[in-house]
């Protein structure tokens, strides 16, 4: 798809929430990857919703809870990068015979979710940039955009102005992040375990690092772990060779980062640090760069991601039950 | 404290609810353990309420959110054991300055949380049992009658009928366990790495039992999968000498539970299962019963970190670093 395919499917989708009576529900459903994109988006709606509700869940989760707020009021956005996670195609039928109004963003369309849903974006897939049209990206601008329509938000216009500055910018990461990258990829490919460690607005980046690169892509043992809760147990395991990967974002979500970053190096001397300071957020708009780090992190963690499996000799793309078997 | 004290203090606060010219949100706000009992609540919210919307955070990154709903239709109910928690006295000041009805759980009446809430509850804390006046049974108490109180949710009589079975219940359980106990402990004693698995209302416990009791308690590394995105990245680490904890839930989450478990089971000769309906919930007030699940598995799973902890000789008490320096 091209970026005026995707604006105009944003643009379509918008006009349906501005013509809906009433909206006091957005549930961003979806698994895994997607799952974890949608999880900045219910920060933005916590932070800077009046009186809507954002609410991400698991989309099987969603189906278990059934919630008894969702109806004619509610919009949910789903997501699933091939249109056929069953869990998720499910979920909009739900949400569609309750009187939801369904967003969906899939790579493909003509798939079951494209075809289930009422509105459906298609984005681009290319993990080692970032541009306003990658699904992360149209999560975040359909967000927006519902605030705006709905709420009088005035946020959208710098999103979209932070958002230009990208692919530009993940280019330029990328590549001045080639030998902090090999160092890491080197110095990790033995490692049976490493944690990722955020808060806030890029807890959804550690998530998804920790669930889908080195778990599913690596077969390494993982947790995301949030940085606010990093203190209340999961601290005490943290030893000189202990690995962490730690985002510092952008906000008021960065003073735990902080915290939690003094005490990892303090007693770990493995500790790999993502500043989102250090990789061109600060040159966002001030207003919403919180929001753009972890579109910032995506390109440049998928980088260590790739050496990572270079160095191991286990691409990416291999896996032994996904897409293997019935499960 | 005493049944009549806690009831005592119960209902104080609910008397408060009722006298709210208007409720739109519960905030259930805490970190680590106290964290985790709040997750089921979430679910209770979802899945009850017609109009209010339950929300769980961590306190600090309640702090970072600091939700721009929030305000005099919010009630904000907070859990600190020792009542000193810092993150989780500081959102209870920042609720309570923004017009919120706060009521927070704590062991220590006195204690700073107590001295900062508008309505205070103790309770006991006997880890190896239940009752109607634990902390994880107070909180779901008080959401009930919340739902009650606000939009006539029959189900708290039902809840309390419930509740009424414990601790002859869990005495029972924690009794007829022995035997399976002590055979994961003999048999775990060595793992670097236990993951703990579940769904709905129960994952909560399994996310206590990964941080609290493995990594704080026993620095065993762990990580709680969510049943329902654990075929979107993390059952690719499965293999036959990885460790699971599986608790199988009542109610609409159990498919989750038993999806994640089939595949869990072929492919790993380390799974243990943790089965509410062989834990006597199946006896539990139908209605309520999935809600329930929890307060079942939680003295169960004491009594594995109990013995798992003898078996390594690694007592639960022992900490390096909580609240031996400064962090």
């Amino acid at each position: 798809m091209t970026t005026n395919q995707t604006d105009a499917q944003i643009a379509n989708a918008l006009n349906a929430v501005a013509g809906r009576e009433n909206v006091s529900d957005i549930f961003f459903v979806a698994c895994g990857g997607s799952y974890a994109h949608m999880l900045p988006n219910q920060y933005i709606v916590e932070r800077e919703a009046k009186a809507i509700i954002g609410n991400a869940l698991n989309a099987a989760e969603f189906k278990a809870r059934a919630p008894k707020r969702l109806g004619k009021n509610s919009i949910v956005i789903a997501c699933s990068h091939s249109g056929t996670t069953p869990e998720t195609v499910e979920a909009v039928k739900i949400a569609r015979a309750a009187g939801a109004l369904t967003i969906s963003l899939t790579h493909d369309l003509g798939s079951p979710l494209d075809r289930e849903s009422e509105f459906t974006i298609s984005y681009v897939h290319a993990p080692l940039t970032m541009s306003p049209i990658h699904s992360a990206a149209v999560l975040q601008r359909l967000t927006f955009g519902v605030l705006k329509a709905r709420e009088g938000n005035t946020k959208a216009d710098d999103f979209d102005k932070g958002l230009a500055a990208f692919p530009a910018l993940a280019e330029k990461l990328v590549s001045d992040h080639q030998d902090k990258v090999a160092e890491f990829a080197e110095t990790h490919k033995r490692e049976a375990i490493i944690y990722t460690m955020a808060s806030g607005p890029n807890f959804g980046q550690a998530y998804s690092f920790a669930i889908c690169l080195l778990q599913e892509m690596q077969w390494v043992h993982s947790a995301a772990i949030h940085a606010g809760e990093y203190f209340h147990g999961p601290f005490e395991i943290t030893d000189f060779d202990v690995p962490f990967i730690q985002l510092m974002g952008l906000g008021p979500s960065r003073a735990m980062d902080e915290r939690a970053l003094a005490f990892a190096q303090k007693y770990s001397k493995r500790v790999t640090v993502l500043d989102a300071n250090d990789l061109g957020a600060t040159s966002l708009p001030e207003s919403v760069s919180e929001y753009l780090a972890p579109l910032v992190f995506s390109p440049v963690l998928r980088a260590y991601a790739d050496k990572l499996s270079e160095a191991k000799g286990h691409p990416l793309t291999v896996r032994r039950y996904m897409w293997k078997m019935e499960y």
